[in-house]
C-alpha cells in the first residue's frame, strides 16, 4: 500500500479545437495528461481521474530529479484503491488550467500572447469535452470509472450526464450538483481580492509581477474552508508564532503563519487568471441545468459510489446526499458512503485507508461484473 | 414593542487617560456614547450594552434629519427587552473605533496629525477599562446588567473578569471566551486583504483614498461567516442577478451582488485602521488569560443569561455552552439558552421575539431581587 507508481512523466495532446457550450468555437487546445499503469487489450480497464481545483495532471508518482509526489499518490497506484497492477488511470489538467493544459495563460496563437483575459469563458462540461477528446484519442470507448473529489466531482457529474454509455461507474467525492450561494461567495471574494490586487491589470500581468498579494488571500480564504474547526483547533489552537514580531499586524498565531505560508506558496505555482476561469466555471456548473436531477438521470446504467464527509462544510454532505438520492431516484445502482472524518473538505485527500477500503471493492465489483457479463 | 425611543443624539465624554494592560500608557481619550431612558435616583437601573465588531454607540433611536434606526433598535426602547421605560441603557463607541471614540483614525494631539500605526495596540480589556471610566464619570457604582453579542458578547466577559462587583448580572450573546484559530484565520484574512491594497500604505492614508477595495473584501469574508448556508440559500439560492453583464468576472448571482453591495457601503462608513486593531483585539482576548474560566469566575455573584443560536457557525454553539459550563462550575447562577434560528451569527440582530422574551424576564428577575434585598 506505501509504494508509489514510481517515476512518471507529464503528456501532450493536442487537437485543434471544439465549440464550447457557450457556442464559440474554440482551438486549438493542448492537454496535459498523465498516465499509470497499463491498459488492457481490451481497453476495458482504464478509470478516469479528475482533480479539484489548484490540483493538475500529475496525479501520481514523481517526476525525475524532484521529490513531490502527486497529488493523489497514497490512492493511485500498486495494490492502492487505484491499483495500477490492474487499472489503467488517467488523470489530464483542466481545461482552463495553469499546468500544460490550454489556459488564459497560454499563448494565443494569433497573437503570439497570452490569451488573459482574451480566453474564453469556460464550464465544467467543457472540461469534460476536452477530456472526451483525450478518451478517444486513447482509443478508450468505454471507461471503467471516473473519480473525483470536489471540482473532481463536478466533472465526474458532467460525465456521467453527457456520456453515461462511455462508462461503467462512477465515484464522485466531497461534491456538490450545483454550488450553493454560501459557495459562490466564498469564490467570489477570492475573485475580488484577486481583482483587487492593482498588479492583475485587467488579467495583462504575464510580462510583469502577478497578482500576488490578491491571489493569497483568495488561497488563504480557500484554505481555512478546506480544514473544519476541529481539525484547525487540533492543529493550531491558539499557539503562538515563534520569533518576535516588531509589526503590530504581522501574525501572532501558527494558524496565521500556516496561512501565509499556503497563499505564498501558491503564488509560486499557480495562475491568477486560471483561478478567476476555474471558480467560474465551478460557480456556474449545474449538474442537471435546473431541471431535477432524478430526471436528467433516468436511464443511465452505471453504477456510482458517492463519498462524503462529515465535517467538510465546504461541501457539506447534504449535497452528496441529494445526489445519491437522485440516483436512487432514477434506478441507478448507488451507494452512499459518509466517513466520520474531522479532516473537513480536505478529508478527500487524508482520509486513505477509508476511501482506499470503499474504492477498491467497488472498482473490483465493477470491474468483475464488466467481465462476467462477457463484454471483455 | 414597535416603538422607537425616538430622537437621540450622541455625547462625548474625555478623560486625560489610562494605562492600557500592556502597561503603555494612553491619552487623551475621548468617548463617544449615547443613553436611553432615565437613570432612576438610586441609580440601580443602569445597563450598558456593548457593541459588535462594526457597531457604533447609536444602539437605539433616530438622529435629527436621518432615517436609519440604531443598530439595536427592536431590542432598546419602551416596552421592548431593554425596556427603556424602566431601565437607563449606555451604549459606547469601542476604543479603538471610529465613530467617534479615539482610534487610529484620530487626531494625536502631539503631531496634530492622525494616529494611523502610531495608535497602540489594545485589548478588549482596555475597551473595558474605558467603558469604566464613561461609567464612573455618569456616576454609576453598579451596572443592572452588561450585555452584548458578537464582540459586544466579549467585552461583556471582559467585565465579568475585571469588575465583577460593579454589576448585579451579564448577558454575553454568540460569542466565545476566546477566538479559536478558525475565528482567528477568518479575521486574518481580512487583515491581509487590506494590508494588500497599496492605498493601505503602511496606515498612512488619511490624506488620500482609503485602501477601499481591500476593505470591502475583508467586509464580504465578515458577510458569508455572519449568514448560515441554509439562510443565503434561502435569501439568494442561485438567483442570478438583473441586468447585463458584458464583464467576464462580474457578478452574476445576487448573492455575489449582495456581497459587492454590504462591501462597498462598509467603506464608505468605516476606518481600515479600526478593522485591523479591532479584530486584534478579538484574536488576542481570552477571557481567563490561559487559566481554566471556572477558576477565574470564583466567588462572582452576578447572574448570567448566556444566549446562541444553533446555526451561527462563527461563533457557535459550543463556545456558548463553554461559558455556561464554566459560570455552572464556578457557582454562578448562569441560564444557558440556545435559539432555533437558522439566521447564523446575525441571528443576534435578527431573532427579536426570543432574545426580548429571555432578556427581560432575566432582567425583571434581577431588578427585582436587587430591590427586595434592601439595596434600594
Amino acid at each position: 500500500m506505501t509504494n508509489s507508481i514510481g517515476r512518471v512523466r507529464t503528456e501532450f495532446f493536442s487537437f485543434d479545437g471544439f465549440t464550447l457550450e457557450s457556442g464559440k468555437k474554440f482551438g486549438p487546445v493542448t492537454l496535459a495528461y498523465e498516465t499509470y499503469g497499463v491498459l488492457n487489450n481490451e481497453k476495458t480497464n482504464a478509470i478516469l481521474v479528475a482533480h479539484a481545483l489548484s490540483g493538475d495532471a500529475h496525479a501520481a508518482g514523481i517526476y525525475e530529479g524532484q521529490k513531490d509526489f502527486g497529488w493523489w499518490d497514497s490512492m493511485i497506484g500498486p495494490g492502492k484503491a487505484f491499483d495500477t497492477d490492474k487499472y489503467f488511470v488517467i488523470c489530464s489538467n483542466v481545461l482552463g488550467g495553469c499546468k500544460g493544459t490550454t489556459g488564459a495563460s497560454s499563448v494565443n496563437p494569433e497573437t503570439k500572447k497570452p490569451y488573459a483575459l482574451g480566453f474564453p469563458l469556460i464550464g465544467i462540461g467543457d472540461m469534460v469535452n476536452a477530456q472526451r477528446h483525450l478518451i478517444d484519442y486513447l482509443g478508450i470507448e468505454k471507461l471503467l470509472s471516473v473519480a473525483g473529489g470536489s471540482m473532481g466531482g463536478m466533472q465526474v457529474l458532467s460525465w456521467l450526464m453527457k456520456y453515461p454509455g462511455r462508462l461503467c461507474s462512477v465515484i464522485p467525492i466531497a461534491t456538490a450538483a450545483k454550488h450553493s450561494p454560501q459557495q459562490i461567495a466564498f469564490n467570489e471574494v477570492g475573485r475580488q481580492a484577486i481583482m483587487a490586487d492593482p498588479h492583475w491589470k485587467s488579467g495583462n500581468y504575464y510580462d510583469d509581477s502577478p497578482p500576488a498579494k490578491g491571489l493569497a488571500v483568495a488561497r488563504m480564504i480557500g484554505h481555512i474552508t478546506y480544514m473544519s474547526d476541529a481539525s484547525m483547533t487540533e492543529k493550531f489552537g491558539r499557539q503562538r508564532k515563534n520569533g518576535g514580531q516588531p509589526f503590530k499586524f504581522n501574525a501572532d498565531f501558527e494558524v496565521e503563519g500556516y496561512l501565509h505560508y499556503r497563499g505564498d506558496n501558491f503564488v509560486k505555482r499557480f495562475d491568477a487568471n486560471s483561478y478567476l476561469y476555474i471558480t467560474k466555471a465551478m460557480d456556474k456548473f449545474d449538474a442537471s441545468d435546473g431541471k431535477p436531477l432524478q430526471d436528467v438521470l433516468q436511464g443511465v446504467k452505471a453504477k456510482a459510489l458517492i463519498i462524503a464527509f462529515r465535517s467538510d462544510w465546504l461541501y457539506p454532505a447534504y449535497q452528496s446526499k441529494e445526489i445519491a438520492k437522485a440516483c436512487k431516484l432514477s434506478g441507478i445502482d448507488a451507494t452512499y458512503c459518509e466517513i466520520d472524518s474531522t479532516y473537513g473538505h480536505d478529508a478527500f485527500l487524508l482520509e486513505i485507508e477509508e476511501e482506499t477500503h470503499l474504492i477498491s471493492h467497488f472498482l473490483k465489483k465493477v470491474f468483475y461484473e464488466l467481465s462476467g457479463n462477457g463484454k471483455l
